[in-house]
């Protein structure tokens, strides 16, 4: 707790930069060096495949030691979410269609708008071998792709988060240093609200015939999270929702005793 | 001779990206990579260290064979940059103040429009420990350097070789770094499906206690109402809540039998 608290305080501001389950440490080391060109500094990590932690990501490094030491482990994408507001999920294909899609340049327009607002936000990077799972961009308010090459399109981690920062940093060049978009004035509820409520939800249904039949379930969890997590609903909403669920529950419980 | 003749027909165009005197195979093989990423593919080395071919450069480079194919070795710079008509040298500071200092992405559209106007260009990055030399960057008409930050300066060529080749790509496109896929606009459904869900929302939880005290009704089904507007759902959305609100009505009304 403490060494968490000292690191924010020594936080530079900017985005969280979330790798789930990176498997080599030399990419975490690289992933670390590019956020540190770019003056980022939270970096997280779920479930790094070798622990952590790890000598070979300190030693690529290159003597971004800062970002190294303040790194922080998460067991799931959820976790490492919980604080933030505004969540981007990086992408190389286009395979889902729901969620808006920004390019690198205007994704770091908005990142700036919402940390100017105060709003905490972070950017989720997936496994070097496959991406992200679709739940797990699912967790995520837009998507955020980049201008490759059709015929060679594979981006490592490294790289992504390379043209994530540099675009970061670029935002803030700006005459004044003004974003050029305001953030929404509704302030979108931390995720940790969010998927609490996805929880809450999907178990309510799960005492209903609503997933049914339920090799459909998986997919329609999948449709409500998108539509849930596109509304942007604020703290006091998702009271107000989980307040909706609490009725039923308990109506429920009444009428089967 | 004939390889070069063959090279230069099946180039796509864009900048030839100049290596001065790479050390490590590793690295030319992330620059090819960076290259194929955004649609480069005329690689040009400066006297590599550990001479050519070079297989841990082939390895590095992640199936970009076609760039590491059509490398060309040359004694020296000024024999690189032979046939070029626009040349630029990367610094990681702008220690140098006679020549125009751009940044990558300014950089990156005068180098499209050169070559739009079939005028060769192409960008000389330095060697991996003390980058250009003074007599090196004397070669060329202008200076990019990179926005990074002060404290932590140093990008490896890899990573300023993509971040160009990235600026590149995106010179091209119409709307800077407009993404390769966009999300459907999502259209709103017509008041009516809204309205007909808030009364069957506001049913449902009639027959809870949700409404409590019935003073408070008023002022919660409003803000029932305002979320659920502000949230913009289009009709198939509605229809999914509509059918959670189905299976909550229908569970409570098994209970009660």
């Amino acid at each position: 707790m403490a060494g968490t608290n000292r690191n924010d305080e020594n936080r530079t501001g900017g985005p969280a930069i979330i790798l789930v389950e990176p498997q080599l440490g030399e990419n975490i080391g690289m992933v670390a060096r590019a956020m540190a060109n770019f003056g980022l500094d939270d970096l997280r990590l779920v479930n790094p495949r070798d622990g952590w932690p790890n000598e070979k990501a300190r030693a690529s490094a290159s003597r971004a030691d800062h970002v190294i030491d303040a790194v922080r482990l998460f067991d799931t994408v959820e976790a490492a979410a919980a604080d933030l507001t505004y969540l981007l999920a990086t992408t190389a294909r286009p395979r889902y269609s729901v969620k808006a899609v920004r390019g690198p340049e205007e994704a770091g327009a908005e990142l700036r708008a919402r940390i100017h607002a105060d709003q905490p936000a972070g950017i989720l990077f997936g496994r070097e071998r496959f991406g992200l799972s679709n739940e797990e961009i699912d967790l995520a308010d837009e998507i955020v792709t980049f201008p490759v090459n059709p015929a060679f399109a594979s981006l490592n981690i490294a790289q992504a988060v390379l043209l994530m920062s540099y675009e970061w940093m670029k935002s803030g060049l700006e005459e004044g240093a003004a974003p050029r978009f305001t953030a929404p004035e509704l302030v979108p509820a931390p995720k940790d609200d969010l998927y609490r409520f996805f929880d809450h939800l999907e178990t309510s249904l799960d005492t209903t015939n609503f997933f049914f039949p339920p090799e459909k379930r998986e997919a329609m969890v999948h449709n409500l999270r998108v539509m849930m997590t596109r509304a942007g609903f604020s703290e006091p909403e998702l009271r107000m929702l989980r307040g909706v669920l609490r009725a039923f529950d308990h109506r429920i419980e009444r009428g089967t005793k």
